[in-house]
């Protein structure tokens, strides 16, 4: 973690570029892969979870039994973890949706929103040797709020064709309606495209590997709605002077540790802070089993002393991360300050893993400064708000004229015509 | 329009298609414009205005004269109407603005939601003869209400180097920042990169050509959000037997005069009404100035004879239309069972041309069978939600263990650890 001091402003510019990534180019095989699906369908699946996944299956359907058995190999103790994150993601997320309200604008015009959940919805949860069955609470449980009819989830299966029992079981307890052993280009390009087995959804939601990513912009590019772009995962620590340099470390290392691509970056207006944090990350990272990971991930971090608190929000702003966590007395003072960032957490006890498990909000967040321009997932991501309105004939009365005018003008004559119709019709009537 | 009488459900998915578009190939050409943007800035988007447009122009930007002087040309009767709607459209749009509503989910573990406009919004209004003034108030208002800092406004000159003075005028009266005498590729190309005058922005709004279209696709391709995919517009009309035929043919004919590519479905319970609306079709088309633009989009539109209004919903819902007009007795029977619309009209006087220009709704749609996926533009299009949560010594320990068991089952072992090292030293303290 490279420490830089009281930088100009010139150079806040360079300090908050990501690291750039060395991106594969994968348009052609996004192409080869969606062309396939939509050729042969579940037997191309097979063939790249054959190819990719280096298992056969017969059927990419997760079935009863297998479900079912999943709650019997996981302890109890994680069953109820996983049961009290659920209750705390969905108070949040139920307090998130809106209630009608009828809005008179006009005397006898009245407007209003109505929610409706996104029909099919695809959950994507990547593989790897850790379950992610906590995205499965993230994406499920609003999904599920939402009132969406199909919630569909596909995973890549290991080597014996199985996914893991956590991602089951928890896919099971949010209610999603099938659970697909198909991962990649090709579990993307299956919920695009739909095939004899799986649906095609409205909206695909899910983090994801370069292949996934590109995958996902593929879908969007031919219709299909996606959650937000990817990027690696960050973290940026704003720390006062009596900020307590142990938890600090151990924040911006629960950050380093989900990849080699991760970023960390510490904003402090105390050197001593900057260097009592520098040393409890080494003495922490000794002690974790993916000290490689991190070590990598701590080589593109960096420890920024700034001139005051004010300035450390203004640099934030400028990098607007993913995940923001104010280390600082009063936090609550700065929040106004705060413009761009996905999450934020308040004060020493607010840990990012407290909002990536289990506090309610949601760990789905724009990362790669993304945060400029998109929201985390949150209910809205699953319903369309629908406008309505009810004219009346005193409404139409009221409105008529400004309609007729600005139809006049834009010179859209039909438009001032289905106006001047009714208008007339009434006037006749009296 | 061709009729037909009560199709079997197996015919509902023909019919419900869209019509095939001829689109260009313009992944090159937008390639090159933007290439040429990003390499050469203003002295590009002068090249290409001079090229499109037959313009050479010395400033992109609108001065304050022309702006000025355009309130000037404008009626008083315009100005009025044009008030009129601003206020409707800024009561409704106020409507949509979220209360802070911290939850606590777990004792001690607060979370709430704060909306942040996004910083630099961009508008694209098309040019053409017609000044499309009503979209810079559904795009602008909203932007002005969601605190968005910089909101840019590019629309093409004319061949004088001018932009239509209802334009300039509603762009200043809704607080527009700057104006751009720029159109087509090359100015989505300015707002996503940047040139020396014209500001690189976060999200892109508004309607246009094909041209537009592909080069909306590309920005969101390299990282700048965009309101929601394009398409051809559309009605769907439900109407019974009380329906009025001379209204419905007048809200037909009002989308039909769009453009060629417009569609328009009529479904009915009631062959009488079909017939009479094709009726009164030809008797008002022959008094419209857009007439020939009509009869070709009339081709492409079909009346169909349903046997239930559950069938007529359900076919709309296959269709998804962006706006959907409800002309029978008692539409708020139905409303529940509408899943998939872009704007709903209820009963006779809710002409759809009421929400294009002022009873208050957005006329920024989705299109094409895009209102399965994506919702309108409204005022959440143009902020953020940022999630903040604030924890407590108390919250810590009440939620701490439920943390540490999930981050250990997706072995992320440094995020259970910045969990584990605070309960630990809250226990020391006791």
């Amino acid at each position: 973690m490279k420490i830089h001091k009281n930088p100009s402003k010139e150079q806040w510019q360079t300090l908050a570029k990501r690291p750039e990534l060395n991106a594969l180019d994968l348009t052609s095989l996004v192409a080869t892969v969606f062309t396939d699906v939509q050729n042969k369908g579940d037997d191309s699946l097979k063939k790249y979870t054959l190819e990719f996944d280096k298992v056969h299956l017969e059927n990419l359907l997760a079935n009863e039994e297998e479900i079912q058995n999943a709650g019997n190999v996981l302890s109890d103790e994680l069953k109820k973890a996983i049961q009290t994150a659920k209750n705390n993601i969905e108070i949040f997320h139920s307090s998130q949706k809106e209630i009608k309200n009828p809005i008179e604008t006009t005397e006898g015009v009245i407007c209003w929103r109505e929610n409706r959940g996104i029909e099919k919805v695809g959950i994507y949860i990547p593989g790897g040797s850790a379950p992610l069955f906590s995205t499965v609470l993230m994406l499920g449980i609003p999904a599920q709020l939402a009132d969406c009819k199909e919630i569909i989830l596909c995973s890549p299966p290991d080597k014996n064709g199985n996914l893991h029992p956590a991602i089951l079981y928890t896919a099971h307890l949010v209610g999603i309606t099938s659970i697909y052993k198909v991962g990649g280009i090709q579990a993307i390009a299956a919920m695009s495209i739909g095939t004899e087995s799986i649906p095609k959804v409205d909206k695909i939601f899910g983090p994801g590997n370069q292949y996934v990513t590109a995958a996902k912009k593929q879908a969007q590019n031919i219709g299909i709605a996606i959650d937000m772009p990817a990027g690696p995962s960050e973290v940026l620590v704003i720390a006062d002077k009596n900020a307590n340099s142990t938890y600090i470390a151990a924040d911006l290392l629960s950050q380093a540790e989900h990849g080699k691509d991760s970023q960390v970056i510490l904003l402090s207006t105390n050197y001593e802070i900057i260097e009592k944090v520098l040393i409890d990350i080494t003495i922490q990272t000794e002690k974790l089993p993916r000290s490689e990971i991190i070590v990598i991930a701590l080589e593109n971090s960096k420890a920024i002393l700034m001139n005051t608190l004010d300035e450390c929000i203004e640099f934030s702003n400028l990098y607007a991360p993913e995940h923001l966590i104010l280390a600082i007395d009063n936090p609550e003072k700065y929040t106004d300050k705060i413009q761009h960032a996905g999450s934020v957490f308040l004060g020493k006890y607010s840990c990012e893993s407290a909002g990536d498990y289990a506090s309610g909000t949601n760990h789905t967040l724009p990362t790669n400064g993304f945060a400029k321009n998109y929201s985390g997932v949150s209910l809205d991501s699953f319903v369309k708000k629908i406008t309505f309105q009810h004219i009346s004939e005193n409404g139409i009365q009221n409105l008529g004229k400004t309609i007729e005018i600005m139809a006049e003008a834009e010179e859209l004559l039909a438009h001032k015509n289905a106006v001047t119709i009714r208008i007339q019709s009434l006037e006749n009537k009296k």
